[in-house]
């Protein structure tokens, strides 16, 4: 996307003024992560380091851009000649997506001169926190409801248009069936479901003559039922499918009480000898209103899910951070109150029991084997991918794998009594503890 | 922005499918309205507007588009060929952005054939949806921090880059005075602020030679003080500042207990001769802890909002709606439960008191005149807009106007024991009930 490398904050340039007043070009080393999880939440699905990537291969400010920077920041000739040339130039070390992390597990380590990896916090942040919280989202809406077939259906209230986009990558990267979003569908492969909207019943003078246009246009559809009253427009779907012949694939409840509609729905199709007729439900939905229905034994087949979805409503950010984790090949480590940082560029380990599930995550030094599986990979050298991005289908069955893989107590909705351990290795807590005594220090 | 055009649900297609195949091009009339106030609401700003007349304006599908959407849809050669020459022709009433707006009212209403007014509803909601929130939300954090200045530093945990850049647009409209982020403020003109971050502090050996050089590149700045530790660091910019004579504009607090923090700041400067040096804090902050620290009279002058503002994190959404209220020139209405509509073309009267507070809007059908400055007035014709687009400053401008204009009881941060009151005029709630007994009817 173009714009993408004016997408960050002010103080980004500021400090670049002054990384470059003092000769600073080492390389430095950041790493994003999440520092906890939000409420009700037991893991998180890594995603985004495609667009992650997409950004960093693609970085250059043109000439308007930087006649802006030059005015704004301000910025003198020299700090313009340098962003004129300016590529990005370093490696980068990430999870791949679909993997499942954990706080204080870093998701991507950059690694290049500080003024590049100082650069790109912004957009960076940006790409990784908003996909991965909505693959995390959406993966709880996936375990919510096994074996339904559930569609994005949130771009209108996603928020702005990446979002909307981005958001159906990450639902099917959890195991979503597909979005309503076509320029989702036709950016990334996803397939793209829809019905109808009221809009097209209130058109018609009759409801049943706008479901017979709707289905010859649209043979094996989807009719909407609940324009007016859902138990009269169900029966003239059966009139349409019994006496006139028309093929339709199911039906798409939007308002009241779902279940019960449901129930209702189901009857009367099942009376006519409509079993095929599949019911699809929408409107208001979430990981627990999905709970709730499959309580009712609610014969739903498939859901559109969409607001609470696209937004995370039920936790719309994460506390995560892109932070300097070492300098000119000398770790570092914030201090602050609740957000100290651990030193040093960083390996997970992840260890498994002899059935594949999830045991323990071991945080430790880049250099320091441990037990289990080394979770970060080598993903760019000089500014440029090592080969070619993944396919979404290769995320999507990794995600399901390592879901696959998560402890039965972890796969719950609600807040987990004992978390996933992610165990902080001895010589890191060494590290941080020498730094704390020796390493840089407050004025 | 490109690809905007494809930002649509694939229902609005298959709609367009059936609406070609019943040639039917007559006029439609949707409205975008909020259904109801989210949560500890008490009112919303309209906004958004500049953005969907810009999209309206540029609406069309390029080939590989077409070529997906035939595909994908699919769609036969004429409905290709219908789309590739498909421009918006239609008309937009709209609400002006930075007006105070409330359930049931309509911010914009598109008339337009039909296959067009469907169209766009995705997008178009996806646009006003996001900056009314915005815009909203940020509304209530001014409220929260009278004589303060505020600044948007939610940019990188927004969702997506448009997210960013348009809470900063929406922000800047409820009174912030500006933004972090340098796209937004090249894109609209608004001003931009920043300091520094703590991986400059951490990259330099010693805190103070760190302060030192960022305020040689960056004179007059503002500098960041929890890296390590607050009370070390702020002695170190007051001998930076006496001792050496370096010009520092004020300090940035981003951690822990932001009062107490501040508070001892204060007393450190002030007893250093250092009023001028003004205290800015982040981390955190939303409209509640900005109450809270008013209420401990925390001596901080400016503050930095992200995270929970830029993602409306106590209410992330809106249930709002864009739906059909008439077809060829005959109300329509939608019955669903719980989602009925208004049906028709509707004005909203707003009615003052002689010293121009609030007292009453009456929503009522285009043509009834009503007591009061209507609010919808005519912003495109024909697929042309009237007139320029509005400047930011001037809507800025009307916002705060209008938010004077709110009664007392309506400017608190929760939820108003007697919301504003906006009545239904006789003679839409006659059309309704008419309606329902003769209007269009179910199956």
């Amino acid at each position: 996307m173009s714009d993408e490398a004016l997408f960050t904050d002010l103080y980004e340039l500021t400090m670049l003024r002054a990384y470059l007043a003092g000769r600073m070009h080492a390389p430095a080393a950041f790493e994003f992560f999440v520092r906890r999880l939000p409420p009700r939440r037991a893991f998180l699905i890594a995603a985004g380091l495609a667009q992650a990537l997409d950004y960093l291969e693609a970085l250059r400010f043109d000439e308007r851009e930087l006649e802006y920077l030059a005015r704004t920041v301000p910025l003198e000739p020299a700090h313009v000649e340098y962003l004129r040339t300016l590529r990005f130039t370093g490696d980068v070390d990430a999870v791949p997506e679909g993997t499942l992390v954990f706080p204080d597990e870093p998701l991507l380590r950059v690694v290049a001169p500080i003024p590049e990896a100082q650069l790109v916090e912004t957009r960076l942040i940006n790409i990784l926190h908003f996909q991965t919280l909505l693959a995390s989202k959406a993966a709880r809406t996936v375990l919510a409801a096994p074996g339904k077939q559930l569609v994005d259906f949130g771009s209108r209230r996603a928020h702005g248009l990446e979002a909307g986009v981005l958001c159906a990558r990450a639902a099917f990267i959890a195991g979503f069936a597909g979005t309503s979003n076509l320029l989702a569908g036709r950016r990334f492969g996803i397939p793209v479901y829809g019905t109808m909207a009221h809009s097209f019943v209130q058109a018609h003078d009759d409801e049943l003559e706008a479901f017979r246009l709707f289905t010859r246009a649209n043979p094996n559809t989807v009719l909407l039922l609940d324009t007016y009253d859902m138990e009269r427009a169900v029966h003239g779907v059966v009139r349409l499918v019994r006496e006139e012949g028309l093929a339709i694939r199911g039906v798409r409840i939007d308002s009241g009480d779902l279940g019960a509609h449901a129930h209702a729905v189901r009857r009367i199709l099942d009376a006519a000898g409509l079993e095929q007729c599949s019911i699809f439900a929408s409107g208001g939905l979430d990981e627990d209103e999905l709970v709730r229905l499959a309580a009712s034994d609610a014969p739903i087949d498939g859901f559109g899910v969409g607001t609470r979805l696209d937004t995370s409503a039920d936790a719309p950010y994460l506390d995560c951070a892109y932070k300097l984790q070492e300098y000119g090949g000398r770790p570092r480590r914030k201090r602050s109150e609740g957000k100290a940082t651990w030193p040093g560029q960083k390996q997970v380990f992840r260890k498994r029991a002899a059935d594949g599930l999830l045991v323990e995550d071991v945080v430790t030094l880049v250099g320091d084997s441990q037990p289990g599986e080394p979770l970060l990979v080598p993903v760019m050298r000089g500014g440029r991918r090592l080969g070619a991005a993944e396919p979404l289908a290769m995320i999507r069955a990794r995600a399901e794998a390592q879901i696959q893989s998560l402890p039965e107590r972890l796969r719950m909705l609600e807040t987990v009594p004992e978390p996933y351990p992610v165990r902080i290795s001895e010589r890191l807590h060494s590290l941080a503890a020498a730094l704390d005594r020796a390493g840089p220090r407050g004025t």
